[in-house]
């Protein structure tokens, strides 16, 4: 049912950066609302790889996507947000003070500011073009995420691209499958550098099959079940490497929506935002995690957090227009009391 | 000894910010060593305040100060950067590339950055100004740290300040104490507003008495044992709370130390940076967490956390001179592998 919903802080986007900045706003006595266009909070880390192990959340040495997830929920509960969840956001109107959000479902909500954390906006994978695709897509022999590791136990995995998805998961999945081969046209993986040292060090222990430089060239199968995947050099070179199933992982399309119509300056699909404030050109509107842009700017979820801080900050006097928000660690303050 | 290492990084000062450095550098494939002048890790989190609970580092929604440095030596263990403990870095020499870090012990380090996050550098209470103080920091009387919290059951407890330690612990010992009395001489509290809203529940409820606004007058006791705290208005009205312990928080005396001397820009004693690099008006020379300062910052550890990443990637180009470091998720690229 359509809602009407009044609040302090609308924020679009509800993966690692929107629920933390529900809890910054929390803290700071703004009250917000979440609204999402998928079904459940999370985000990619729900709805893409829920069980993919995360290393560089400080003072968390690994966790999984589903239950860093579950973790913000829980640091978030207090503040009760309202989540309309299964809506996409589809007009913005109005300035810093007093916005009008509308959405698909015709929920209207009013805000004095808005967060945008929609990180790659309503994503797709990048699917790589090769006849037949559609058909392995249906019966499971290819496959864009990982949802569960258990599904490819004692499964011949063939994972192609050069990215951090790839040589995470070839090390993620390296214990479980029957055999793993990494697929990729240069020899240089795009992921952090000691990720891509334990790749090196597994495929020199002969755990992964390193086939290198390679690229998608097609897909042999039977009755739709996949047994190979059809690779070749630049200059043609062909082979065979035998497969149950291929992850290709070529990365996300960014796909801003209607976001793009709300009048904000855009940088290839990304909104540029002022560093410190994580304000758009739009006053009133902020950016935080994936979608913010600015010169620097990191891609990682710990820097997804630490905008929705600034941000809540930046935000604080907008909701609160003349009242001083004297928020500072003590221990870092001489005044005496 | 005294030990002459070579590093990628030197990184000065040990707290939560400094260790997540030493993982973000790790991850870089950037060798670094741990300075601090104190005798363990952890920075005022483990001086301080060990069993204190932090609300608001992200996914974890509530951890003691101890276990998040715990958490922390965890996460850079695989990295094993030596450590110089109990050692003051007394001078800074050289460049880009190529900098000399001395201590007073004697040791060398050389490395080719250095992120300083000193923190507060080296810290001690601000005390309040009252005849007989030092009797009853001996005794036990007044204490400006809780270090366990048990050692404060069935005590008279009377907290002065008015930042975000006096709000903390005031909510944290109710349960524990016999009293609790929070002598602050204003009805304001630098706090995150949903904390100071908690005291005023806890205040409401009778849970803790809040003398306001009073300031601290002085002692009462016998034979050294505290037996009460004078308390008086500004216009000079005066009553005495019962007290077994008086706990001042006002803050911490910045002292930077030797730092001061190494040619940086100071501001207040702090280190201005430029956002998104962290880097000082020294090339090659860091400043991250509550040391570091531009317009905008948050004194959080968060804020520290996000940091010490941004500076990481930042120092890779000095260590990896011409090496370009392509490191994005891959779920945010759209090239074909």
């Amino acid at each position: 049912m359509a809602q009407v919903l009044d609040t302090d802080v609308a924020i679009v986007g509800a993966g690692p950066a929107g629920l933390f900045a529900v809890f910054e706003c929390g803290m700071l006595k703004m009250r917000a609302v979440l609204i999402d266009a998928l079904d459940a909070v999370g985000g990619q880390c729900t709805a893409l790889y829920p069980e993919k192990p995360i290393y560089d959340i400080p003072a968390l040495p690994a966790i999984e996507a589903a239950d860093l997830i579950t973790n913000l929920e829980t640091q978030t509960a207090p503040f009760d947000a309202p989540r309309l969840l299964g809506r996409r956001v589809t007009g913005l109107t109005g300035e810093a003070g007093a916005f009008r959000l509308s959405t698909d479902k015709g929920d209207q909500v009013t805000a004095k500011a808005v967060i945008i954390a929609a990180g790659a906006g309503a994503f797709g994978p990048n699917r790589p073009p090769m006849d037949g695709l559609e058909e392995y897509e249906v019966t499971g022999g290819v496959q864009y995420y990982v949802r569960r590791r258990e599904d490819f136990r004692g499964k011949r995995v063939v994972i192609a691209g050069g990215g951090d998805s790839a040589v995470d998961w070839a090390l993620a999945l390296k214990d479980i499958a029957a055999s793993i081969a990494v697929v990729h046209r240069r020899p240089k993986f795009r992921a952090a550098p000691e990720m891509a040292a334990r790749l090196d060090e597994a495929a020199a222990a002969g755990a992964i099959d390193m086939v290198i430089p390679y690229q998608l060239q097609g897909l042999e199968g039977e009755g739709g079940r996949l047994t190979g995947v059809v690779v070749a050099t630049l200059q043609g070179e062909q082979k065979v490497l035998p497969a149950d199933v291929l992850l290709p992982f070529f990365g996300l399309s960014m796909d801003l929506g209607p976001i793009a119509d709300w009048g904000l300056a855009l940088e290839r699909h990304h909104l540029p935002v002022t560093p410190a404030t994580c304000e758009t050109t739009m006053p009133g509107v902020f950016a935080i995690g994936d979608v913010a842009t600015y010169p620097g700017k990191l891609k990682l979820i710990l820097q997804g957090f630490a905008e929705g801080a600034m941000a809540a900050h930046a935000i604080h006097p907008i909701v609160y227009p003349g009242k001083a928000l004297h928020f500072e660690y003590s221990t870092s303050q001489g005044v005496p009391g």
